[in-house]
């Protein structure tokens, strides 16, 4: 995606050459993916202002040639670093790189095969490329949700587990099963268990009471991400009160977007819709989804940005109680000719099974 | 793990302090999940000569109170670089840092952090530290092994699936449904796909021929890795031929294991014994496992590694032919008293399905 609008914006910075590295298995640059539509476990993606290149070992060639759309591919005979200081014989004066996943390794790496060069940090300029989403991503992101939906409607239409574990299992397979990836790790949190917004689901039986279902499929490497909480047995008053409550105040939040909005006045505004619960709401509302599952608006009450047409981003309200319970509502949200279009469409009706 | 070990090796070398930092989600410092026993999104573990914390924000707080080696854990109220600095109020002058993961927007927060600190590499000491395996890790790893065997056996016995993905899902949710996590993204490659060892399993009709099927679970924390190729339909006496070549290949090489052997010599051997089709082996013989899916010892003909008792480590010796077929044998291997102990027990026959 927009390798282009990269290019124009290294010509005006005079960036001689971009690079991405990906050279461990514990750190990935989602930006090599974004501009190479391929995920990759080890390679490099170099971008000049009039060409790119993808260094990639032999184990990847075949899939770099099939998928990506990255045409110049070149695989390192020995070292990578060798064969990037080969194809670049012009002075190189000025490096953009994403500092905030270059390793220290990698950074003298490049400062050696670029003796004098000077590195310049491109991280922010990507993120705000990727913070609006192109037609295709759209599209992308669209397919994600529909697939996320038809397996959670499946899941509740014929919930009949019996352990935390096996509703993972349940949603993870299927999303396997539909060609994609998990876009992060399932969460099936129940009972006090879901006071941990980022609880690991266990192969432990479902305690009664609230239970949080957080998960989405990676289409083409798009996220989708949505949470319902479901109630096991029968909920109190009590608990179908503080459920609505959560509930209208994710609604109201959704119906409050509109472009230009401080990301940080919609935080605040649904802080405030909770009430005295408030206090129990202990991350942000949101964040944008695409590559990454958090990228781009950050929708928290210490964000900056402003909402813009073409974001997609997360609306998320959760209320948590260390030891007894947690709840969590979230959709995924396209801001779209001034408006919100919710893309995903699971019912938020608190479902009892 | 061996966080005693490495408060000797830093009062050795004058290193007051040790840090590991999660600050991103695209990278994870494996390093931080070894000394804390906990994996962790974000975080940073501080580990000085006497003592040891994890800086978490609250939403990962009753997690790590539940299930960390660490018993101080700090919350930062604001950055978590104004906590580190208020909490070590010491003057700090050398800062043992994982060069590999560390970040150079982290290296420039330590050094705004600890002003005049010098910043020392300790990837390589603490790969080393993991290189061979506690009773502890052991266990982890062998029960992991356990989990995964019984999965793909099932899997076999029961062979009734149209699609690679079908494939996948099953092996995904019954790694989940065990309470663990894929120890990384599942492998189900049939006819020509398997002629790329990285591929990625697709919601398509398995093609007759090869299959790789290459998966395993994590067991608290802890990887297995296993691969078996099996036939659909009737394979031709050519194919049996080649099959039993690579089944010879690496038989041959588990046998051969003994300690204190280069690392080298056992994957020169492996390739040797494929003969012609050793050109066609277009990757490694092995590597460690543990935390990480691919740690030390690398068991390639580049590595200067020996072999040493309680490292565990795969034999995966492949034949790849580009566009017409793929086929991979790997076993998890303990070198347990100077013999190869093997942890994946799963039948190496060649299955026809």
């Amino acid at each position: 995606m927009k390798i282009r609008e990269l290019q124009e914006y290294m010509k005006e910075n005079k960036i001689d050459l971009s690079i991405f590295m990906n050279s461990s298995l514990n750190k990935k640059d989602s930006n090599l993916i974004y501009f190479s539509q391929v995920d990759l476990e080890y390679a490099t993606l170099a971008i000049t202002q009039s060409k790119e290149t993808l260094f990639v070992p032999r184990l990847e060639y075949e899939n770099v040639k099939r998928n990506s759309v990255i045409k110049d591919i070149e695989l390192p005979k020995k070292r990578i670093s060798l064969s990037i200081k080969n194809k670049f014989k012009n002075k190189i004066k000025k490096i953009g790189v994403n500092t905030k996943i270059l390793s220290l390794e990698e950074y003298r790496q490049l400062k050696n095969i670029f003796k004098g060069a000077k590195l310049v940090d491109i991280s922010g300029y990507c993120s705000e490329l990727r913070i609006t989403k192109t037609k295709k991503e759209i599209n992308y992101i669209k397919k994600a949700c529909q697939i996320t939906d038809k397996i959670l409607q499946n899941c509740l239409n014929h919930f009949n587990f019996k352990t935390e574990a096996e509703v993972a299992a349940y949603l993870d397979s299927q999303i396997k099963k539909n060609g994609c990836e998990p876009a992060f790790r399932t969460i099936v949190a129940s009972g006090k268990n879901a006071s941990q917004p980022h609880y690991q689901s266990k192969d432990i039986k479902l305690n009664k009471g609230f239970c949080v279902i957080d998960f989405g499929a990676k289409y083409k490497n798009y996220c989708a991400d949505i949470t319902r909480t479901i109630f096991i047995g029968k909920p109190s008053q009590n608990e179908i009160k503080i459920y609505n409550n959560l509930l209208n105040a994710q609604q109201s939040s959704i119906e409050r977007v509109k472009e230009n909005m401080d990301c940080s006045q919609l935080d605040n505004f649904a802080r405030k819709k909770l009430g005295k619960y408030g206090k129990n709401f202990i991350h942000s509302l949101g964040h944008g989804i695409g590559i990454d599952i958090h990228e781009l608006p950050n929708v928290s009450n210490k964000a900056k940005n402003k909402l813009k047409n073409n974001m997609i981003f997360t609306i998320e309200p959760g209320i948590y109680v260390e030891n007894k319970y947690g709840i969590r509502i979230e959709d995924d949200i396209l801001l779209n000719k001034d408006k919100a279009e919710v893309l995903t469409k699971t019912t938020k009706e608190l479902i009892k099974v």
